[in-house]
């Protein structure tokens, strides 16, 4: 695999400009800052092939499903991400010429994504079809401190002429999604306002009725030196601008500061979102925009401080998962329980949506151990505020009783996914949310959280699926049928194993949960629910391949053909890109983790050798054509001892996106994959565990690697492990002394105690 | 049920004028020769509401699918029956005052569908705002004698003034489908001319580029006398029109006969359809209104005396099958190989497409019995034009070595639905087109048609299933995995019992063919593929309930929570309008027959005692509510003597539409299944069977009926049978001596031989 872009341990570098490349690279620069986001497109105007896109969190649209034969229960929309107004546009333009690199003689090109800092940079030399050259530098940023601003510095410097330079700051209100599915526009202008120091576009949103305000305002400096200027503004439908010729002396820069505000009613009423987006501009305004910068680095690195990993000896290991935790802080600060982790985050508008499954089973592990407890704790919020919705939901399928099923893909707590195998069956979504509460109260304590939230969710949940299971007479036994794991490459299976076991263990542990409460607030189970679940934790079937422990994904997974994905040929990978659909159904390749995301979250339930025959038996039958697949086949792989095929597969998920391995990078990153790519490191080649009864620890290291360290937050505690090839350095950041089991050991650890363990020796 | 037209034993009847009801009268009174259709639309304006449809066999347009996610081997068109040129149009005016139904005021209203003579017929009187009353009467048809051309007598009486009155005949291409998946609009004009005596409007479909020339030519009569008029002439796009203003009397009625022709490039060359078409009314003008009527009336009564069945003593009933066959003859007549028979006709544009399963499973044996077998050829020959289409389409799933797999939906043979668990699953209509040619070949004795067109047809598809069934090794038997059975209502099964016997019968009968044919012409089969196959046909794994002759619909059916139909209260049916997709494909409820669908088309490899089990198994669960399902279970229920259930289900299925109880004949009428409804009486209440070798009738009455009579044809020889409470009179009408089992009994029939059979005593 190529590097798209070059190698370096904190930045994103491109040294060229490559017009191919452009829509790969505005993903993969993106910058955003939990509230709202923006690919790498060009501030000037750009006729190359581009993919525009600007995001705020939570404003969605709910296109119109599409469908080929719609039936009862299918949702009637599917929420877009919306692409929103365009904040970052500076038009230039010398004798009418404007500025383009598509049309222009391009040098020098430099473009830069700093994560430590997390900044845009991009420098470059255009020669104009008139002979003029200038060079242009921009940086830009959403603040990470101020979440509703973002700011630009953009400098032109002639450089072989003295003459007038139009500058056009600009906000475009007109944009659509590429993909609608009607090709419908999804915006209405709500107001526009500009005078000669700024301008603003309100724009609402048809149906949801959102608003979103975004203001500028800027300022212009020849050097250090302030200019008053004196500009014409102009307008149109969703659209304000300044413009203003300046005479530019060859040689000298010039800057435009823009400064924005974009503001919305998910957070603020209709009627303040304009005036706020105003006063914002002028407070950055007056801050100035070293000023906003510098908090914003320095909001920057306290998350570092935190979520950082250092490998050292693979600076591609290195940049690798540093963009993936940037990126993944980028789209979730926490700071918001409307908010969550779209798959695509702020980086495109592909799958719709902002809430998957992925939020719990793979984000949420990521925040547990990188961010205070708050910020997990927002996850889990967000999801109790759409509990009324998950039993609607529900019961428009026909379940009763406050039974809760859990979108698979929402924006606002309702079901927006619309292909019924997805949509009705793939209900094991169901059970990562409660998983996320459990793993939230074991990583952080906060057992009052159960009471308070935790335990209507439980018990909705468990409800549901006390209801999808049904007696089978014939096995004597509960059943579960017409499922689709986490597998999609099987549809409408019955009895899948993960979801059977995950379904039985929601139902155990919201009767725990309740048992538990009931000391001190009474049972919420109805007159013989607890005998009715209790019955099913009994009685649940799991199909199990005879004479040995390996668990079958589903009925009938025996009957297929018997293959390894080594038995495909080279040229017909990814499977998804040549197979048709019924040929991919049918053969047992295997997309995603499924028995084995069971034997994940539920390791300690079992041995190792059962952990090593599933893997075994299964990793050769998957082709791992989902980004979330590898990261838990690392940490198994790891667990069982297997470093080369954790190495193998760290490989795969470290870099997805950055070496485009999937050619689909142009359409956005994968962001919720990335927090996996975390566990691989953390849960994986660290071997960190947090079991019910206490932290654990038993580090490897792939023999590529020199060493790694990392922070992690249990019981917020922050611990800091370093591993070499030959040694592990663990050391309690805190103030209370720990107890944890290292390789095996226990050991207790005073605040701030640091414990080296020789790993050829295992002495300490 | 309230009867929501009178009961007559030929017409179909309206008495007054509810525009509520207006929608479902246009598809109940529609009026079609095979070649093209019309719904029973108003010639005059109407501003009420009203589902346009004017529909031209075998002219398409392939409308974008609409799906969720698409993915690979997902087809990329959904063919469109088109809604194509209005040529019924003839506005009235009076003192610029539009006659329109809904504003006018309306008495003595009057609509029938003469069945006998294929004839729609309206008279009705309109008062003016104006207060001038006219009496209208028309009649149009669809000639089933020149299948391009229509004719409809307009004549207009003023009641109670002599005044101006205009008359304005059109044509009109300007219309749209209302099942456009994307609002597109499907025509381009191509051209139109207009001159004083006629007008051509010739419109292109975009994409499939047909084109279809419609020409009109009128002529104007005072009583019997015809008059010379001098008309303006005018046009717009899609559009022409002649208008005249005429002086009519009171008391006297003015007539316009207007002929039309319809001719597309599915029949002939661009280049001809004007002249065809402007032939053709020129023809039809001179051969005049009422000799164009007598051919047509005479080509219908030919049809009905072979097709007829009379019902004695239930008049609901009688009306009921004839109006089942009459539309089975206005949609398909058997004239050209290029067209078959879509399900909803020509009377609505649900469903798209014109081919499915539906053909070769209901149609099919009715054609086989009441018409000439050449009509049938034609329904096989369509399908053997499409086997290099089927090969292409197995190979996009990626089947190999010529396997065939045809359409679940088509027009030109590519594969048109888009749900995969239809159209990659749902194969087993795959099986129905083999059995077609099976069924051909034992009711005509064509056995030359195997070695010319049979065997390449039934090796593609044997072939199929050869590939589409796996070893298991688990099971030690051929198992199919990933099918989508009859019953709708499961998805993505294993092991379908209905399919796993289809497709192993179909296997084994394209060896017998081939094996046969060997002698003439040597084995299509290539090395070693008779041995696969053999061992295909030996090891097939068909899943059955321990201890009983019951054949399960699929692997885990017993899964399931065994319930019956009766548990369904009355407020929930049918379960598809009230329940969700999720909650429909759990249950154990059965839209239409599966494994009976099976036993039914294989009744001779299955003694009673098994026929009668599985019957009674299956009959509780099922809903019924394809309108496929009903004719099935009646041939079953009156096989193992259960009348009561056999007359109850027929009921169910002969007036479905007549009296809409599904509430959708607006949309257009169930016409695949009206073979069905045939079917029930002749292969269910007769009893009558062609097995391989010979003919059998084994007749039941219903105790409602006085006695039933119909024609077959076995052989190319027509057979009349009559039955009585007492009796049964069977009669060869042909010319050779026929050999038969009677209740049993072996008989010979010499021809025109008449042979009464007691009932009571089986005495002859």
């Amino acid at each position: 695999m190529r590097n798209l872009f070059d190698i370096d341990n904190w930045k994103i570098i491109e040294k060229s400009f490559d017009p191919t490349k452009q829509k790969q690279a505005e993903s993969i620069f993106s910058i955003g800052n939990g509230s709202f986001g923006q690919r790498a497109n060009f501030e000037e105007k750009y006729s190359g092939d581009t993919l525009q896109g600007s995001y705020v969190g939570g404003v969605y649209y709910p296109d119109k499903t599409r469908v080929g034969w719609w039936k009862n229960g299918y949702p009637e929309y599917f929420a877009k991400v919306l692409n929103a107004c365009n904040w970052i546009g500076i038009n230039i333009e010398i004798d009418g010429i404007a500025l383009d690199l598509s049309t222009c003689e391009v040098s020098s090109f430099y473009r830069e994504l700093d994560m430590f800092r997390g900044t845009l940079t991009r420098k470059f030399k255009a020669k104009f079809s008139n002979g003029k050259e200038i060079e242009v530098c921009s940086l830009r940023f959403c603040s990470m401190h101020r979440e509703e601003v973002a700011a630009i510095s953009y400098s032109v410097t002639p450089l072989n002429f003295s003459g007038n330079v139009k500058f056009t700051p600009y906000l475009d209100g007109k944009v659509s999604n590429h993909d609608s599915n009607y090709n419908e526009f999804f915006w209405e202008e709500d107001s526009r306002k500009v005078d000669n120091k700024k301008g603003v576009v309100c724009a609402k949103t048809k149906k949801t009725n959102f608003a979103v305000a975004t203001a500028m305002r800027y300022s212009f400096w020849r050097e250090g030196e302030l200019l008053d200027i004196h500009p014409n503004i102009a307008q149109q439908e969703f659209y304000v601008e300044n413009n203003f010729e300046h005479y530019l002396e060859k040689g000298v820069k010039f800057t435009l500061k823009k400064y924005v505000s974009i503001v919305s009613t998910l957070n603020h009423s209709e009627f303040s979102i304009i005036p706020r987006a105003i006063n914002q501009v002028r407070d950055a305004y007056i801050a100035g925009f070293d000023a906003l910068l510098a908090e914003h680095e320095s909001a920057w690195s306290e998350i570092w401080k935190n979520a950082d990993i250092q490998i050292e000896g693979d600076t591609a290991a290195q940049q690798g998962i540093r963009f993936n935790i940037f990126q993944l802080y980028q789209t979730y600060t926490g700071k918001n329980a409307k908010l969550n982790i779209g798959p695509k985050g702020f980086t495109g508008e592909k799958y719709g949506g902002a809430t998957y499954w992925d939020t719990e089973a793979y984000c949420l592990p990521f925040y547990l151990k990188t961010a205070s407890p708050e910020i997990s704790k927002q996850l889990l919020i967000y999801r109790y505020n759409h509990l009324e919705k998950a039993i609607e939901n529900a019961a428009k399928l026909g379940f009763i009783d406050g039974a809760a099923l859990y979108p698979m893909v929402t924006m606002n707590g309702e079901e927006c996914h619309n292909e019924w195998e997805i949509t009705f069956e793939e209900i094991h979504r169901n059970g990562a949310i409660a998983f996320g509460i459990y793993n939230y109260v074991r990583h952080t304590g906060d057992v009052a959280y159960l009471a308070q939230y935790g335990r209507p969710v439980l018990v909705g949940i468990a409800r549901f699926w006390a209801q999808r299971f049904n007696w089978s007479e014939s096995k004597k036994a509960y059943v579960m049928l017409g499922v689709t794991g986490p597998n999609e490459y099987e549809n409408n299976v019955n009895n899948n194993w993960y979801t059977n076991y995950l379904a039985k263990w929601c139902i155990q542990y919201a009767l725990e949960v309740d048992t538990q409460i009931r000391q001190e607030s009474k049972s919420v189970l109805t007159a013989g629910e607890e005998e009715k679940w209790q019955h099913i934790i009994d009685n649940v079937y799991f199909p199990k391949l005879e004479g040995t422990n390996i668990y079958l994904q589903q009925d009938g997974f025996m009957d297929k053909e018997q293959l390894s994905a080594s038995d495909i040929p080279e040229n017909q990978r990814p499977i998804n890109q040549h197979w048709s659909w019924d040929r991919i159904l049918r053969s047992i390749f295997i997309k995603q983790a499924d028995v084995l995301q069971g034997l994940y979250l539920f390791e300690d339930h079992f041995d190792s050798e059962t952990l090593r025959e599933n893997f075994d038996f299964y990793e050769p039958k998957t082709v791992h054509e989902s980004s979330l697949s590898p990261c838990v086949h690392v940490i198994l792989a790891a667990k069982i001892g297997n470093m080369d095929k954790a190495y193998e597969l760290y490989l795969r998920t470290s870099r997805l996106d950055l070496d485009d391995y999937n050619h689909e990078a142009d359409e956005g990153l994968h962001i919720t994959s990335m927090a996996g790519t975390w566990m691989s490191v953390v849960e994986g080649m660290a071997g960190v565990r947090i079991h019910e009864n206490g932290l654990s620890i038993d580090p490897k290291i792939p023999a590529a690697w020199k060493s790694y360290k990392f922070q992690i937050l249990y019981k917020n505690n922050p611990i800091a492990i370093a591993v070499t090839q030959s040694e592990i350095k663990i050391k309690n950041l805190g103030e209370f002394s720990l107890e944890m089991s290292v390789l095996g050991a226990e050991i207790t650890l005073n605040a701030t105690e640091e414990r080296t363990i020789n790993l050829t020796t295992l002495t300490v």
